[in-house]
């Protein structure tokens, strides 16, 4: 696995619509991992923006009417190229918008890997849930497992349910990862930002379970160097994109706690 | 007061209706202290998430026509649930929009807490103001008193005027809080952080008056642990959050420059 | 030269229509050098902010329908009142609907200053470029001095572009600026950073070209002293906003690489 090393060689336009909140994170995130951040979402450019891009990123945080819109046309453009697009289903199940919004991208886009924590990926995956607002739910790694499974093989693509163990797979194979702190929990856009570098990996390599868990485990390790040093959530929050730009597969294969499994 | 331990225990949900330039610091902020934030600003979702948080936060500092609908939705579904609605007025004063949209929040929505600075508040009260964008104003300490006074008369709220000294009262009970430093000013978005602690404190305790006295001791001392570190504005914006997620009632009460009197 | 004392003294309004991925680094950038940032984008009240600012920075990074209407609104307000506007065309080249946004505005506002890389002023000059994205072009610096004396004269405006060497023209006194370190490519906004901060210098002092040349020495040297200390890119950008607020016409003067030219 030298996923960071291909990223970082092939430096990939990453067009990202996300939301405004972690937006300055992710785009600083995707540059630190090796890729070009590029931030557009009025429907009438999206298209065009898609069409040069290596990869697409859909957030959905602070969505609104205008931007869905966009996120589909978006979406059906990296289609039409076969470039891959990554959901970040944020608050699915939280709201009728969201969900709405969320079973129509996955109806009428094919994505190449879908990200979340248990609850919006267990809403992907058709279960219910009692989510309660955008935190990382802490249920059993177990319920990972059958939920990334479910969404992988339903819609055919790389599932990623981060928390307390993270879990990556294709529907056969199985990567869990346990690298990060729960002090990341504290700071906003943590997963935002590795939905950010998802789109970086995954825009360079058409290894995309490969690249998946090297992007999940940048950001793990990164957690971890960063909470070596800071002094609180401000700088553990600066010190995680210090890691990112410094990170390479050396890092990950050093510092990297992944177990895999086959189904 | 342990009003600090309280909102740790608690954990409340902030919903957030704020402006684009400062709401990634508003969300650390309010995570730091031991809330949960959920931005979400569309109107046809604003009712839902206001209906499963435990307070609202508007702030106008970057209103538009499209988010003032959703502001308004948002503060009548938090006052029928009765949950405690904060109003941060940025700019108000300086353009018609500013004014008339305070206007109509103050006329159809229950704000439990209004904070500004003078000037704000100042024309939240009916004043007429001399303000000039949307710096800390600086005029006499017994005007802030006064201003105050006259808006939690009004409103019935607890109204804060930050400033060099900052105010909070009840219309009864004042409280003086000298604590921070004037570097402060050199960042944008100190204000708002508040605003949005405050939505943490108050969401987490019966006790509006204490919690707000605390809310606003807290990013004052958060400003001057981090003003004993840091090398300019960028770092001391970092170490606000970095002290914000240290604090506690302890440092409150040992840090906290507070003056109590009644009317 | 003594361009930034004047900033510092004039405490400039800098009436901002810009985007939302940088714009807290931008609103912190102008307060660290001595201006006071206003971020207003609604259309029914830009035309009463740029009515009170200094100056008006108009950037394009995530325009939409809603805020380009907002642009020519507050342009021709600057421009009624004689006070600077900046523009920014951060990813012309790219979209049509950057392109003709741009295209509009330069025909409708009289700019002060246009900044940008050499692909974006190219475009303004007429060029067909090959952008990709808005990363930083690495033509050539005889290609840039060409570009933008060809914008400077064209507009009459002060042009920059900004690259490994930095170009500010008046059309035809130049002024080429070696400060900075690659590493500030790394980081999202130093562009946008550097179009707030000459709307500060600009909206202070008369001399135009001189404020824009402390402007661009500014922001390379705060690149380079916050890469004397920083641990990645995350604590670099940091400390580019630290750098800023320390600076002053002495720093300037002592570590400004400037060469100027006549034509």
């Amino acid at each position: 696995m030298n996923q960071n090393e291909i990223l970082r060689a092939k430096n990939p336009l990453v067009h990202c619509i996300t939301n405004y909140v972690t937006v300055n994170d992710v785009a600083n995130s995707i540059l630190a991992v090796g890729g070009s951040p590029i931030m557009a979402d009025d429907e009438s450019e999206v298209a065009e923006i898609s069409s040069i891009a290596n990869s697409l990123v859909i957030n959905i945080g602070t969505l609104n009417s205008r931007t869905i819109k966009s996120m589909e046309i978006a979406g059906r453009i990296a289609n039409s190229r076969n470039i891959p697009v990554i959901l970040d289903p944020v608050g699915a199940g939280v709201s009728k918008l969201r969900n709405q919004t969320v079973e129509n991208l996955l109806r009428n886009i094919k994505f190449a890997a879908i990200r979340g924590n248990l609850s919006e990926i267990g809403f992907c995956a058709g279960k219910n849930s009692s989510a309660r607002g955008v935190d990382t739910n802490e249920e059993k790694n177990l319920e990972s497992m059958e939920v990334a499974s479910i969404v992988a093989k339903k819609f055919n693509c790389i599932a990623i349910i981060t928390g307390a163990e993270d879990v990556v797979t294709d529907g056969k194979n199985f990567a869990f990862i346990q690298n990060g702190v729960s002090e990341m929990r504290k700071i906003t856009g943590t997963g935002c930002m590795l939905s950010g570098i998802l789109g970086a990996y995954i825009g360079a390599s058409e290894n995309h379970f490969d690249s998946s868990v090297s992007a999940v485990a940048s950001m793990g390790i990164a957690g971890e160097i960063s909470a070596e040093n800071c002094r609180g959530t401000g700088s553990l929050h600066i010190g995680i994109i210090d890691a990112l730009s410094q990170i390479n597969d050396d890092t990950i294969s050093k510092r990297g706690k992944i177990r895999y499994e086959k189904n």
